[in-house]
């Protein structure tokens, strides 16, 4: 299944109403299956439906698994791949085989969507829950120079083809303390973008990602910010702006978060000790 | 609660680094609860839980009650009321009492997040379960002139002031064939900001919105289509793109999509025949 779909539009400008070919950023449903339990009684059990972009599918599922806590190594995993059974739906049905020592809290998974059994709910909470999981300090020895991230926009869009064609593509790019942009995932929901990122540097024994920052083209929520902290990425970078919770949650963190990154300007929301000379490259 | 929250943030431009203050969007969750059964057994259920603005949050429940086809009219609810029984979390739980007629089909919800029992999916079967709750025909009758199409951008960012203070909310404008604005609703989520807006309609007594379209802020994906269906929308305009499964979902409702509406320009991906003088306003 491709990322991009052709289609015929008709392009209205000042002067002109033609007829033209463009390119749609693809967005298909992709259930997320997993196999577990002990040798002698294997179950499999549906996980999640998230709207994707196809492209990179076991990279997503193993990134989902990871950043919602089921999987802590690749040990844990036997395989990941496409169900074949119904050709009408080949591709969009993906399976995780975990070994049978892994075991899965379905409960605490329900919860996630839920919340039944709580009171109530508000931001303090959320941050408690990820508290839990992701206790583990981000390094402090990650440090970013201004003006590189000053280079991040124009290195990530060179790298990201798809969204020069649709412009309906988020994506999410792993880079060193030099600027080097080592991966870049795609994905029409940015949460997705981010997943695929980490699934693959997850298959990749690159976690916990200490020595990289990640910028994502949309905005900062707070889970993604969740996810960054939960593969130890030090410093989160966006185009767009931040939410409220998702600053609250990188204080917590103890993560360097910016946002408005273009333009030759950034603004840096927490931990902005990671950034080094913010005015040296005025020249 | 408020929709923006202050923050002290370090601004780097090229030849400074100063720490000022900023505005944040607010994101906090949200709990939609139940309140059901016949008057002998009336129940509560939790139904979901959303990262939201606050703000218009019995909008946000009621929007989101509609286009889940769990209320069809204003008559199904007896009330919406935030709970109050945790102070620390007062006004993240919302709690929709209905009227004891009222049938909720808890599996079929399940099956939506979760589609546990279905072999497979695709984007074929997506379109198929949306159309067994969305089959009214959208009116013929809306007509808009390609001029007001493009005069609308401007008419949405004078109206939308939060935007302008925290970049970081999506907004959906409920508008006229004279392009004048009825209704805007803003949210860090952009499925919130068009549920708030079906909620408002919904309470107003003016569903089916037959004589509307709506503009959102940022990309229109399978799911926005699928509410503006269900609230009889027959035109549906985005500043960003569409998705493939969008368009094919507006194919099949015969609704009109516009995408890229900016700059005097905009795009055509389905139904043409509600623009009218799509060269008229060149001069």
């Amino acid at each position: 299944m491709s990322s991009v779909s052709p289609v015929i539009i008709v392009k209205v400008s000042a002067d002109a109403a033609t007829e033209q070919p463009d390119l749609l950023a693809v967005e298909e449903p992709l259930e997320i299956r997993l196999g577990y339990g002990s040798r002698d009684d294997r179950r499999q059990r549906s996980l999640a439906v998230t709207m994707r972009t196809p492209g990179h599918d076991p990279e997503l599922a193993l990134g989902f698994l990871y950043t919602e806590n089921i999987i802590q190594q690749a040990g844990d995993v036997v395989s990941v791949r496409h169900c074949v059974s119904d050709a009408d739906k080949t591709g969009n049905v993906i399976r995780v085989e975990l070994q049978p020592e892994v075991i899965v809290d379905w409960q605490a998974l329900e919860r996630n969507s839920y919340t039944a059994s709580s009171c109530g709910i508000c931001g303090k909470t959320s941050i408690e829950a990820v508290q839990a999981v992701c206790s583990a300090k981000l390094t402090d020895e990650f440090r970013l120079d201004a003006g590189i991230v000053n280079s991040l926009p124009d290195t990530l869009r060179q790298r990201q083809r798809t969204f020069t064609y649709t412009g309906g593509l988020h994506a999410a790019a792993l880079f060193d303390a030099t600027g080097s942009i080592h991966l870049v995932r795609e994905d029409i929901g940015r949460h997705n973008a981010l997943d695929k990122l980490i699934g693959a540097s997850f298959w990749q024994g690159w976690l916990p990602l200490q020595q990289y920052g990640v910028l994502v083209s949309g905005r900062i929520g707070f889970e993604l910010v969740q996810k960054a902290w939960r593969a130890g990425i030090p410093l989160l970078a966006a185009v767009g702006a931040p939410s409220s919770l998702a600053v609250d949650l990188a204080k917590e963190a103890g993560m360097t978060l910016l946002g408005f990154v273009r333009e030759g300007r950034f603004n840096i929301y927490t931990a902005p000790e990671r950034v080094i000379n913010p005015v040296a490259f005025s020249g």
